[in-house]
């Protein structure tokens, strides 16, 4: 298979990146949209700035150098050993294979660092989300990335362990979708809810997006963006066929269009009439869960995946809003770690394995899913933590007020525009 | 050819539909933007659930299995008889072709069944929308596509009674734009006009678009839609060579150019005043227009053909409008209805064809616009006559006053913003 | 290598123009700003049917028919010679190479065209916007795009006088960005400040964009637009293997990214606040700069080649506007002439060259770099001034009050919406 088809489907990755800003800024505040695309954009810059000079050699790439931990006989492959700067990575038609791995994960950590800036909104400082995903995208992505999809301890699992294939996940719901989503998990607990979310009864307010038709206008642009991801991610670390990654495409679409009727369906049954926003978010889920699995489900299997991620985004969405007093403003918890985790999990108990190893399969994606719950989340919540410690990732009282655009830009979003955007911060 | 490649082009298809939801939700009122892309959404996932569950067995692929009806002689191909649920269509090489078709089809219906929400803009019922497109996408469409695409007696009429190549359709004007437009017709006629649109003297009150941004920002994005859509058709259906792929994207941009010209110059020497709206619906005139004959026609043709789309339009509008009382918030009945049928018609006159078979060539167009007017036009009336019987389709008198937003929704697109959008519906 | 891999990259050029578009949009007044996106749409419109006409025959191809003058021994190849209304390109697979570049050359003159449109953001009047661009599209295109890419003279300074490789330009940093930047510059100088821009004292007043989600936004459209532009120019003009069409991607992502990222710091440390509009400003003279060499650098000089057009767009912008009185709401001038011109230079610095070639190689862009600034810029202030005399290119009095929404399209872009816009055109 030439290079330049899994490239042309790189090339769709930033739909995805574009999608979820205009998700962010739409389900955010006016007086805070600039910023909230500002900050995808720098987290675009930052991610492939810091994932060239240093990521790429700690993602590595199955048959690179790698160190391995030897354990009671098993050999742990930890981490890669490139040269830094991708010094060794050339552009000849010999270590192409290498360069196109590297051209994917630029898009993808890009990506997956996006996602925060999500549950961040209305408050997180730019400067704050610059140096933390600095450090996503140096060490924590790379990491995470190796284990899966760089020939590391993850992926290894079936030769080490006998589980099945390893732990696969073909477009990214762990590595790229859930190491996002928990991250907006880590941020969003030490950020604190906006100021007027919760009243001093614990009242939770409403806080509606802005620009619902950002919103909306995204999730397709997602899908797009989502189709790429997913399709690339098989070529180059599956290896599919070309009937598979049709398939792959049907199954992405399909996902998707499940969880959106089935998010659809739960706010309308549950609140009378159906939720815009949260529709949006159940399709985006659907498009994360879909990811893991993509290329080896059955089409009714990724109906199935993908109603099960739509229909509990809006239980989950109110379990962090109302119940634990997370403020996510862009759901990015509930619909990239929630869904991501699901995902993960499901395409072991839904992918096409050998005979006798669904078992092993499923125990291998648990073993993904309990990594990215007991090393990722706890690593990202420390890390933004040390961060917070150092100077605060919140932005100022004056931030509340005035809204990021003004008090971090200068200037708003929509200068000429009448807005009414100042009732929920108390005085 | 890999298969791979029309899939990159199918990829590309959901800007189409993206750049329709954009128009339609631009054109319409700020009180149910977020209405028309919620419905946009809802439609690209009913459709492709709906289609893969029962919508592909009947649709077919050249060389699957089908009903015939014999009569005088002659075998008409009507339907196809694939297994429900895609059981049939494995993903291994081998059933790849199949799959492809497949995952064409989920996306060029989900465009199709877009098209009619740009005339029920402001005051069609979500629900309704949803099951009248499951309709479309589980019958209407599948029998039409079986006739053109899925070597059904329309295709067949070179072989049967020596029309030509038979009707040719190479990017969907008639399969997927007539299909939606009519429907929309159907739609359109069936609502009603929105509550202050018509005087008691039966004046029309022109209630301009919301955003005109959206518009023509959508009109780019369709453009990328239809290189996809028409070069992915142009592959599947019709295994053009890579010369004529080429071609046919050339094409498409020529078509389209000269039709947002022509509109613009029109409505420039009508009205004193170019209109940019009317430039839009030309402009997507024209890409419905390349549609057909897009892989077959010199780009003089498809100047011709785009000029006569783009100049059409405003008159077609007018006319529904001022004449027929039928209102067409999007324009979708003049732009996908009459650039589509146009453009069938057109692929008979301008493609190439073997000598002396001009005029069978054309009258094999002829037969599928009687087909689309005779056959696809009253089914689509009927079923969603008897749909708007059972439960109306239109959204109650509250609906008028409200907009669509708040009375289905709960919330409207852009609750910060100031805005004075009641100042058409009568109290 | 297919045909169709270029074919595909091109299909994404227009979200480069869809970009642009946006950010022109989103960087003039809310009331101009269906008119800027209806600009964007008539340019690609006459781009794509003037070149068809008549550019293509000038603009040729290496190997076609051409002009050459013979001086001093010395062949200058200097005008395409083939037929009209591209009478001689067939679209069967012999003469598919041809069609290739003649589909690449029709998105990319329309991208070229776009540019000029922020420049005369506000003031530019539609019909003169077309009948300039059609004669860019026309001739100064074809001319300058025959030297550099069709085997004139630019092209052949390797083999006429021994400059290296002759003028290199990947992806257009010259043929592209610069052509339509100085043409920006041109227009700019001609139609004369905004009313109300500077004050009598000669103070600038600062009119902010009227949406800057739009521009912000744009800048991701755009990165997608750019892979395509640039990877689709590299496989059709320079015939590059896989692994540096890969490159070509990661080298475009690395330059945006580092131009980003240089603004934002340089915005930030000079106002004390980061600028968003003159980050998504640097973004694009990233994208901008690494057309020229996008293929022969390493990442680290892609990365290198951004900081410094990123740098330095805040203090072009400042120059234009505050030195010399020019106002050019869109920053064309300094992201497309001012980076492009960078871009092309650095190409020759930077690009991959054989032994002691460097200085040859730097003389060869050099000399395109002085043709852009003493033919090129002439030519377009030259044509525009002629036009300009014979009915002026600026709207009159009225549109400087109105808005060119009002004054020439008759209708505003969002007539829902609250807006106070006029407060800054004197009374």
């Amino acid at each position: 298979m030439s290079l330049l088809l899994p490239l042309f489907a790189i090339m769709l990755i930033p739909f995805a990146a574009a999608g979820l800003g205009l998700i962010h800024a739409g389900l955010g505040r006016s007086r805070s949209a600039a910023h909230a695309l500002l900050a995808t954009l720098c987290v675009l810059a930052v991610t492939a700035i810091v994932f060239i000079l240093v990521g790429f050699a700690w993602t590595g790439y199955n048959g690179g150098r790698s160190y391995s931990a030897i354990t009671a006989g098993v050999a742990w492959n930890w981490i890669g050993a490139g040269p830094y700067m991708i010094g060794g990575a050339g552009f000849d038609d010999a270590s192409a294979p290498v360069a196109i791995r590297l051209c994917f994960h630029i898009f993808a950590v890009g990506l997956a660092g996006v996602i925060a800036i999500g549950a961040g909104a209305d408050r997180w400082r730019l400067g704050a989300i610059c140096i933390s995903t600095a450090i996503f995208a140096g060490i924590l992505y790379p990491l995470f990335a190796h284990w899966v999809w760089g020939g590391g301890w993850l992926a290894q699992l079936g030769v080490t362990f006998g589980l099945g294939s390893g732990m696969i996940d073909a477009g990214g719901s762990a590595v790229v979708q859930s190491t996002g989503g928990l991250t907006a998990l880590a941020i969003a607990c030490l950020l604190g809810p906006r100021r007027g979310k919760y009243g001093a009864d614990g009242m939770a307010t409403a806080i509606p997006g802005h620009n619902i038709v950002l919103v909306l206008f995204g999730c397709i642009l997602a899908l797009v963006g989502w189709t790429g991801l997913n399709s690339a991610g098989v070529m180059i670390f599956y290896a599919a066929s070309s009937g598979r990654i049709v398939l792959v495409v049907i199954d992405t679409l399909l996902a998707a269009s499940a969880a959106a009727l089935a998010a659809l369906a739960v706010t309308r049954f549950r609140f009378g009439k159906p939720d815009a926003t949260l529709t949006a978010n159940g399709w985006v889920a659907g498009l994360v869960a879909s990811s893991a699995g993509c290329a080896f489900l059955a089409p009714s299997a990724a109906i199935f995946i993908g109603l099960i991620a739509g229909g509990v985004v809006p239980y989950a969405v109110e379990l962090f809003e109302l119940k634990l007093f997370v403020d996510d403003p862009g759901g990015s918890i509930s619909v990239h770690a929630g869904a991501g985790l699901w995902g993960t999990l499901a395409a072991g108990l839904f992918a096409a394995v050998a005979p006798g190893m669904r078992g092993p399969q499923i125990l291998a994606q648990l073993v993904g899913v309990s990594t990215l719950l007991g090393f990722v989340l706890p690593v990202a919540y420390g890390a933004n933590w040390l961060l917070h410690k150092i100077g605060s990732q919140r932005v100022d009282r004056d931030g509340d007020y005035q809204g990021m655009d003004i008090r971090e830009l200068g200037a708003g979003a929509y200068p000429e525009f009448v807005v009414h955007s100042d009732e929920f911060v108390p005085r």
